[in-house]
């Protein structure tokens, strides 16, 4: 049997970005820089005041000093001309400091009478001055390839004058279930047939991963069907496969893909749940095969799917980060199998997480992951823990799950 | 000055969430649910095999015994008649359980030859059967309204056979930068002027929250085109400002949303970056007012607009919630405002945050905020602290920032 970290460096070894595309700034958030961003001017692009108040001399900054008010520079609105001694102009937050001035007075630390302004305060060159170029300027990268765009990645682009990045483009991954039992929400089900949640719950998955979903129609148990179903995927970046990796003599994802010239590796993973895992290439489609049950199709897609999405949308991919989080209750020692125990997770008195793993871990129960907030992470052969260990655990939200 | 909390509270206070709208399954994930889910069916149907192996009566399940196989059962095949003693049905994983069996040998566990199957292993009534029910029973609440779906909620809702959700309506937040100074990246920079950088951000932040973000034209300092600008936003559920909300003679937004009838509240808020908030409503629509500065607008949007939005969107909104880290610096004790310090994370040896924060902390840094991971909270008046002390920061990530 593989290791978890074995199997999913392999899928990612064959995995290559997606190429990139333009997109406006207003539709970039979420997405993968393809390319650095640069900026374009110097932020502020003059010495600009940092506070409402007066522009002067340093010279004639002392308390007591009556200056006149020559004029008013609104930010957007540069006061023209030069500043003598004993004049001021009044400054908002932004404004461009005149030339001939060095020194803001803020307005609560002045009294002004018509067009004489009296300072309470002293200053000093500089004072609540934000210099040319604080922020950033011309020429400085800003931000690197393979970023994931945040909010405020967003409004750095846009104030460094960038209305269009460049971006990864967003993989496609498509999904196909198989089973003859399989209906979709909302229509007749066969008998003994249960409801298709695999995929769907993998399109949600996917899109929040960053790739777009595209949902085949189920295929039925039938070799050829299931590879005429996997060939109409040929256009898209990934496919993802939903059953039929086990065992039985209906498992028939393989064969039909076989049929199709599918390069197959057909692992175990030494992992609970979920222990068959199948991975290839369909001509150059990478095929990702999860197991049929609900919980060990999410639980590897959260292992694997996204690591291989990630690698694909540009970003720097690899294994899930883990949190440290206090386990409220013993646990057995484990296995040779690593362990991904159905958790909740609550905030301690002191802050730390504390992480509680449901009684019953069948495969099948959808609803308890459901209502899981995390999987506690069990590597092969660890040592049974009194309750109040450390353990790694994986927020299920921070995974797309 | 009003504390954090307080303006938060007040905030809240007159917001209530949208109303409810049905949306396709696939259409769900990251919304909130208006109507809980409930189970219009039992899963599993019947009892179902957990195993590929064999259905026999646990009365047969002896080791050595041969047994007579009448048929198999694939998933989505029910096996039709009655299994008598002395009989077994092959099954596979989701099978359902044939009348007259009560027992799974699995099929790595006996021997067959033909249509005799011999055991090599003991078994006992429920083995490897899970029960009619097991995941949840039809009528059963599975998921709560209020609740954020995840995309296992999506599959659960799925599973229990529900092409349709209850949502509640996305919210529209309408964004109005104000200023003579700001341009659209990519356009002409007037004089002294900066590009738009924090209406950008915020659209990104306000989706990435939940919402649907409307960028209004730029209104410059003009009280009249202010109002209007205002007054066009009528129809959204949330109208956020920024710039204009300090105390300089031309902050206008104040004043021409005054002309409209503007029920206002302008506060002073004792943190640290953005101290000038203003909240009240035109009308029946609340409008938040954030400062103009990039890094002070950005920090009251998580503090105070996130949870707005959320409470718009029909979460249990509050406070963000913030984790501990271990402080990589020693801090100065603070003064009487919150301070909000942008910083970067990265995960120690043991596994929890360490936080590092910038030195510089200028209000108009937004390169800075865009490198930051996090903010670390400092109460008003905390103690100093030393290297190394535990202190609460927000990731800014998880915050849609």
């Amino acid at each position: 049997m593989l290791s978890v970290p074995e199997a999913r460096a392999r899928i990612l070894a064959l995995l290559q970005p997606t190429g990139g595309e333009i997109v406006a700034l207003t539709e970039a958030a979420g997405r993968v820089l393809a390319a650095p961003v640069v900026s374009r001017l110097t932020q502020p692009p003059h010495d600009v005041s940092a506070m409402d108040g007066f522009a002067l001399r340093a010279a004639d900054a002392v308390v007591g000093a009556r200056l006149r008010v020559i004029g008013a520079a609104p930010a957007g609105h540069p006061f023209a001309g030069p500043v003598g001694p004993g004049e001021a102009v009044r400054l908002f937050t932004g404004s461009v400091v005149p030339d001939g001035t060095d020194c803001i007075i803020v307005q609560e630390d002045t009294a002004c009478d018509n067009d004489i302004v009296t300072l309470h305060e002293t200053g000093h060159p500089g004072k609540h001055i934000r210099g040319k170029g604080l922020d950033f300027a011309a020429g400085d990268t800003l931000l690197d390839a393979r970023r994931l765009l945040t909010a405020r990645d967003i409004g750095l682009a846009a104030a460094s004058n960038h209305p269009w990045l460049t971006v990864h483009r967003k993989p496609v991954v498509a999904v196909l279930a198989t089973g003859d039992e399989i209906a979709m929400p909302g229509e007749a089900i066969p008998a003994g047939g249960i409801i298709s949640s695999n995929s769907h719950a993998l399109a949600a998955f996917i899109r929040a991963c960053g790739a777009i979903p595209t949902l085949l129609p189920v295929a039925p148990d039938d070799r050829i069907a299931i590879g005429a179903a996997a060939e109409a995927a040929s256009q898209a970046d990934l496919l993802i496969t939903t059953g039929g990796a086990s065992v039985g003599a209906h498992d028939l994802v393989q064969a039909g893909l076989g049929d199709r010239g599918f390069d197959v590796d057909f692992w175990k993973i030494a992992m609970r749940p979920g222990k068959p895992l199948m991975f290839g290439r369909l001509g150059t489609l990478p095929v990702l095969g999860l197991p049929g049950n609900p919980v060990s199709a999410l639980v590897s897609a959260v292992l694997f799917g996204k690591p291989a999405i990630e690698r694909l949308c540009g970003l720097a991919a690899g294994a899930p980060q883990t949190e440290p989080a206090r386990c409220t209750v013993a646990l057995a020692a484990n296995d040779h199998r690593a362990d991904h125990l159905r958790a909740t997770l609550a905030r301690g008195a002191d802050g730390f997480w504390e992480v509680t793993p449901f009684g019953p871990q069948d495969s099948s129960m959808l609803r308890r992951l459901a209502l899981a907030d995390a999987l506690l992470l069990r590597a092969p052969d660890a040592p049974a823990e009194k309750a109040g260990a450390m353990v790694p655990v994986l927020r299920l939200a921070d995974c797309g799950m």
